[in-house]
């Protein structure tokens, strides 16, 4: 039995629970009505992900609900906000109720993690991509942009980098042990929700690591109008990351490679940094500092410097 | 040579007029960030356009532009929204330029008419889609829902029906010539955002109409619990229509077509509906009556009552 656009909707997106930013309309009429709380403002953010270029034809459709979902959460992470609201536009070849239930199980066990509202979407028949719209709320005139990085500030990243570029190739082979720090990270990326709020009183600038941190770090430089250097050894690199990096005889792979959705920013020197980890729940790690010179330059433990400026770009493979 | 995902969005996506309600932060960081005006709540709808779905293969990027815009506007006119922001999710198996900057032609012609303000996007490479996110404003606790409609109301819409449906029979005859009433309807629709916004001191109920008169009329009646009588000699069909449905020999016909975009609203009996035309810029005609009993039932010259229950749903073809 084909069950029509409208059920589907009613049948796998609705969310009943009763945490989180109640809207004033949901899911139902032909727009959503929000209510912002009185000293708030909105951030917005959009992503799509379309299978094949983003995700693997025939992923796990749980995992793909998740990862979806903790994409744009790490939006409003790099902001600085609070998960509100999210709207869904999926376009699916045909209605698949398993997929549905596995896809939405995902996504819903996330969205609760954070309190975050489903208060509309779209459901269109197509080949598979998945568009979100993320709403979060921010106290009005606060907020973490990409343009405040200043000269002698020093650089930090979140977590480390390059697992999820890895985890991509081992799922490409068919892993899919979430206990593989490469493949969870590829799978199943953990959006940086509460390191974002932590920063909101410390930071000078923040940016979300999607297309690499080569990339995504020259966008805070450009913005702010300042050049940084990173220390190669400092930067955070799991024992696996290391090998494939030996193995590739490539040193700037982990810069290059994306979808590890951490966070990198600045904080002024001699800032206290000490509690961000507990209060943002992930570990941090100083990797370079910020400078006058234009550009990004990679400082290898040979003195070496090189400058670093690729990153994946969708339209640019 | 390829552009970049980044100068895509920057060179077509940037829209830099001084009207409307300017975001705090617009386009180019990971969010954007918005004020709502103290006494306001924001109305969020979000629709995706699919090539061979919800529109021919090959159709010219112009009408493309606005008419995504024109579906997601009439959301808004459907709750008497004025229009504020727009977020753009696009998805192109490879970027052309020339079709760029005609889609975005056809996107700003339209969003400045309302003073909408383009706040984010993204592009991704694969099918051609496309998602947006559309937000209006709404003096707090006024609003159109489909939930109002009371036994007695008289039932209007605005414009007149199936012109869309013969359009787009026509459109793939390969017409594209917008003095015909019907393929302006289909590639050119225009959202009734004026008419819904004299509505919202007025209206119990209203929606727009894109899935046919039928099926979104009951919509209102199932939100609301009534039934409605709607005649068919006081439907507001065209010339182009009444031969088409002659043709056809099936008097449905205009109620189960779909892509109008007007509007259809319930008004309390011996409401004075003189103004509505003249603040609304369209024609509205009364075609029926709020009843107690469930359904909808379409009237005949001839007496003869049928039920209407038929639309188009995407995934029910």
């Amino acid at each position: 039995m084909a069950l029509t656009e409208f059920s589907v909707i009613g049948e796998f997106f609705k969310l009943d629970a009763a945490y989180g930013h109640s809207p004033v309309i949901g899911i139902g009429d032909d727009c959503a009505i929000l209510d912002v709380p009185a000293g708030y403002q909105l951030a917005v953010s959009t992503d799509t992900l379309v299978e094949g270029v983003h995700f693997l034809p025939g992923s796990d459709p749980v995992h793909l609900g998740h990862k979806v979902l903790a994409v744009n959460l790490s939006d409003l992470a790099a902001m600085g906000a609070t998960p509100a609201w999210v709207s869904l536009a999926i376009t699916l070849p045909n209605i698949d109720e398993p997929w549905l239930a596995a896809f939405t199980e995902g996504f819903f066990a996330l969205a609760s993690r954070y309190s975050l509202r489903l208060i509309g979407g779209d459901t269109t028949r197509g080949p598979l991509s998945i568009t979100i719209n993320i709403m979060g709320l921010l106290p009005t005139g606060q907020r973490l942009t990409r343009s405040g990085a200043c000269v002698g500030d020093d650089v930090y990243v979140s977590g480390a980098f390059g697992n999820a570029g890895l985890g991509l190739l081992k799922a490409r082979s068919g892993a899919a042990d979430l206990t593989d720090v490469d493949v969870a990270a590829y799978l199943r990326p953990q959006p940086c929700v509460e390191l974002g709020q932590a920063l909101l009183s410390v930071a000078t600038s923040c940016i979300d690591i999607s297309d690499g941190l080569s990339a995504d770090m020259n966008h805070i430089l450009s913005a702010s109008h300042v050049g940084a250097s990173i220390e190669h050894s400092a930067v955070p690199l799991t024992k696996s990351v290391v090998e494939h990096v030996k193995q590739l005889d490539d040193v700037f792979w982990p810069y290059a490679t994306g979808d590890d959705y951490q966070l990198c920013f600045t904080v002024p020197a001699g800032v206290d940094v000490g509690s961000l980890e507990k209060e943002g729940r992930t570990k941090i790690t100083k990797i370079g500092v910020i400078e006058e010179d234009l550009g990004l330059r990679l400082v290898q433990q040979s003195g070496e410097s090189r400058e670093l400026n690729k990153g994946y770009e969708h339209f640019d493979e």
